[in-house]
C-alpha cells in the first residue's frame, strides 16, 4: 500500500490561519479593539430575495412524492444550462450547446478536478501571484518538480504579474501545454482587455496549449473593451475550458454553485475534451441540489437580475472607497475598478507581512500580504470591498489617518 | 498537451442508457403498456418534513446580512459533524472524533475523490458484481491494465459474490492494497456479519491493506449481528475508511449530502490518511450548502428520526413484496433484508438480459440485468424497494402471474 506521495510535498497554506493567530495575539493583548477585517474573499451582503424564493419553492416541492426530485442530472438540469447559456453566453454572442455547460458545486472543485482528464507530463504555466489552487492542485497531481529555494516549483512556468508589466502575464518563451488565466485577477483585481486576451488564444492555438481561463469575478467587469468570458475571442473554442461561478456574482458562497464550459471543438489529437470532462463528472460526481439550481436559475429572472446588479454595485462603491481613499493618500492601487479586490504597493518599503502588522496594530485594520499569493506578490497587500459599507468606509479613514 | 489516455480505456457503461432505450422501443410499439419501473437506485418519496422544514429556515436566514452565511467549513459544520457522530456512531459504541468525519456532497464523490491520496501503483480488489464507480474511477487513475476477454481488468483483483458463496468475497490468496467493500451490498442486497466482516479487518491489518468500506445502504439493516459500521470491529480504525450518504437514508440523492470516516489511526509508513483526505478536500473541494447541512441535521432531531424510519419502512415493505412474492413462487431471490435490493437468479436458465426482456415485453415490468454490475452478475437480475407502494404489489402480481 503506497500513499501519493506528491500530497507529501505540499506544504500547509497557513497564510490565512497565520492572519488569524496574528489577529487572535493582538485581541487578546487589546481586547477593546474594534477590528475591521477587509482581508477575505467572502461575500457578506445576503442571497437575493428571487433566489431565496425560488429556493423556499423548490424546498417545498419536495414535501410531496408528486413534487420530490431525485438524483440530478450529473451536468446540470436542463432548465439552469440553458438559462446559462440564454444570459451569460447568448447575449454577448457566443454561441454555445447547452451540453457545453457543465453545473457543479464550485468553481474551485472544477479548477481541481480538471486536471484528472490531462496527462501527468504537461508542462503548466501560472502568474505570480495567483489563487493558490490551481499550483496547489497540480504538485498533488505530479506535475511540480521539486521546490526550490526561490519558493517556486522546477516543472511549471511562472509569469510574474507586477506593476511593471501593468500585472499581464506575458506569453511564455518556452513551451507550456496547460495555461491558467484568471481576469478579473484574484489577488491582484486587474482586468484583460479583449485584444490582450485575443494574443493568448492565438498563442494557444498556435502552441497546442490549452488555457484554463477562470472568470469567477466577471460580474464585476465595467468597461466595454474587457471580456466577460474566454469566448468572446475568435478561437477560444479550440483552446480554452472556463469556470464561472455563482459565488460572487449573486452570492451562493455559501450554496455552493457553479459551471464549466467545455466547447466541443477542443479537442486534443482528436479527442474532444468536453467528452473526457463528462466522463470524469459522470464517473465522480452526481450533480448538484435541485434545490440550489432552482435558486441559481432565479439570477437570471428579471427580478433576480435587479438584486444581483445591486448587491454588486454595493461591493463596487466599496472598491471605490478603498481605492480613492489609498489613491488621494499617494498609495499605489491597482485594481478595484473591474473587481471587488484592491491591490496596493506597500508604503515605505515594508514588506507585506511588515504592512500586515503595521496596519492590524495602528488601524485595526486586516487584510492580507501579497506575498502569501506568491513570491511576485511581495510588498504588495490585498484589501476587498465584500464588507459592510460604513466599516469599509472606518477602515479607510484610519489608514488615511496613519498613512496620510 | 497530453490527455489522461486513462480516459480513452472506460467504454462507456451503456447499461441503464441501453435499458432506457429498449423501454422506449417497447412503449413506442405498444402506447398503451402501462410499465412499472423497479429497476432504478433512486428513492421516490418525499423528504421528511423535518428536513425541509430546516432548509426553509435556513433559506430565510440568508435573507439577511445578519444571518448569511459564505463559504462553508472544506470538512462540514460543526453541528452537522457532531450530529453525525453522536447519532451514528456514538449510540453504537464507537469513539470518533468530529474531526474524522468530513461532510461531502455525495458518497460517489468522494469514493471517486478517495484515489487521488493513494499511489497509482496499488493493487485494486473488488467484489464482482459491483458498484461500477469502485472500477471506472481505478481505471480513470491508472491502476486498471489492460482490459481482458473475459470483461475485467489484468490488474484488478476480482472477488466473486455469487449464490455459491452466499455472496460474500473470498479473502484474497494474493497481496492486494486497497479493497472495496460494500455491506449491505450493492446490487446483491446482502449483508455482512460482524464475525465475517472482521475476517477482513484482520486481513487488512495483517498485509496492510486499506478497506474502503462503502455502508450507504446500513440504514436497511435488521439482524443485530450486522454492523452498521466498520467501525464497530475491533481494529478497524487502524486500516479502514468508511463512506456513509444521507441520500439512500433520509432521500437525500436529490439534495446532495454525503460523509466519509477517516480515523487518524489509519496510517500508512507513519502518514495519517486522515490528514491526506483533509488536504484533497481542502484544496479540491469548497464544503456543501448550509441550507443542506441544516437539512441533514434535522434527520436526527425526534422529528426527523421517526420520519426517515417511517420511509425506511415504507420501502422495506416493498422489499418484503418483492422478495416474498417472488419466492412463493419458486424463484431463487437474495436480499431484500437488510437492503432494499432484491437480487433474483433468472428463472430457466435465462440470461440477465433474456430475463429482461421477458420480464418488460410480458409483465411491462423494468428491471436491472445483473450482467450490467460486472460478468459474476449474468444470470441473476436485480429489482428495487423505491418505488410506490401499490404500483410494486401490481409488479409483483404480474411477474407471479406469468412465472408462477
Amino acid at each position: 500500500m503506497k500513499i501519493n506521495e506528491n500530497f507529501l510535498k505540499i506544504r500547509n497554506n497557513y497564510l490565512f490561519s497565520d492572519i488569524a493567530k496574528k489577529v487572535a495575539a493582538y485581541k487578546e493583548a487589546n481586547p477593546a479593539a474594534d477590528i475591521i477585517r477587509l482581508g477575505i474573499g467572502d461575500v457578506t451582503r445576503p442571497l437575493p430575495l428571487a433566489v431565496t424564493d425560488a429556493m423556499k419553492k423548490a424546498v417545498e416541492e419536495q414535501t410531496t412524492a408528486e413534487g420530490f426530485r431525485g438524483y440530478p442530472p450529473e451536468y446540470g438540469y436542463d432548465f439552469l444550462r440553458s438559462a446559462i447559456n440564454r444570459h451569460d453566453y447568448a447575449v454577448r454572442g457566443v454561441q454555445l450547446a447547452d451540453d457545453e455547460i457543465f453545473v457543479s458545486d464550485g468553481a474551485k472543485s472544477d479548477c481541481g478536478n480538471i486536471g484528472d482528464i490531462f496527462s501527468v507530463d504537461n508542462v503548466v504555466a501560472v502568474c505570480d501571484p495567483l489563487y493558490p489552487v490551481y499550483i496547489d492542485t497540480n504538485v498533488m497531481a505530479g506535475r511540480s518538480g521539486d521546490l526550490l529555494d526561490s519558493g517556486r516549483w522546477s516543472n511549471f512556468h511562472y509569469m510574474p504579474c507586477t506593476a511593471e508589466n501593468d500585472f499581464l502575464p506575458a506569453l511564455p518563451d518556452r513551451h507550456v501545454d496547460i495555461i491558467y488565466l484568471c481576469f478579473p485577477n484574484n489577488p491582484t483585481g486587474m482586468a484583460i482587455t479583449k485584444t490582450q486576451l485575443q494574443a493568448w488564444v492565438d498563442y494557444a492555438n498556435a502552441n497546442g496549449s490549452v488555457i484554463l481561463y477562470d472568470s469567477a469575478y466577471e460580474a464585476y467587469i465595467t468597461g466595454e473593451d474587457k471580456p466577460h468570458s474566454i469566448f468572446e475571442l475568435p478561437g477560444a473554442e479550440t483552446c480554452a475550458i472556463e469556470f464561472r461561478s455563482f459565488s460572487k456574482t449573486a452570492g451562493f458562497t455559501g450554496a455552493r454553485c457553479a459551471y464549466t464550459v467545455v466547447p466541443h471543438a477542443l479537442k486534443v489529437n482528436g479527442v474532444e475534451l468536453n467528452q473526457l470532462w463528462a466522463r470524469r463528472q459522470a464517473t465522480k460526481f452526481n450533480g448538484v441540489s435541485y434545490i440550489t439550481q432552482r435558486g441559481a436559475e432565479a439570477v437570471y429572472s428579471e427580478a433576480g437580475k435587479l438584486q444581483v446588479r445591486a448587491t454588486i454595485d454595493y461591493y463596487r462603491k466599496n472598491a471605490d472607497v478603498i481605492y480613492n481613499g489609498l489613491k488621494k493618500i499617494g498609495f499605489a492601487v491597482y485594481g478595484g475598478v473591474d473587481s471587488p479586490y484592491i491591490w496596493l504597493h506597500t508604503p515605505d518599503g515594508l514588506t507585506s507581512w511588515e504592512f500586515f502588522d503595521r496596519l492590524l496594530h495602528e488601524a485595526n485594520v486586516v487584510g492580507t500580504p501579497g506575498s502569501g499569493f506568491g513570491p511576485a506578490g511581495e510588498g504588495y497587500f490585498r484589501l476587498t470591498a465584500f464588507g459592510d459599507a460604513a466599516r469599509t468606509r472606518e477602515a479607510v479613514e484610519r489608514i488615511v489617518k496613519i498613512f496620510g
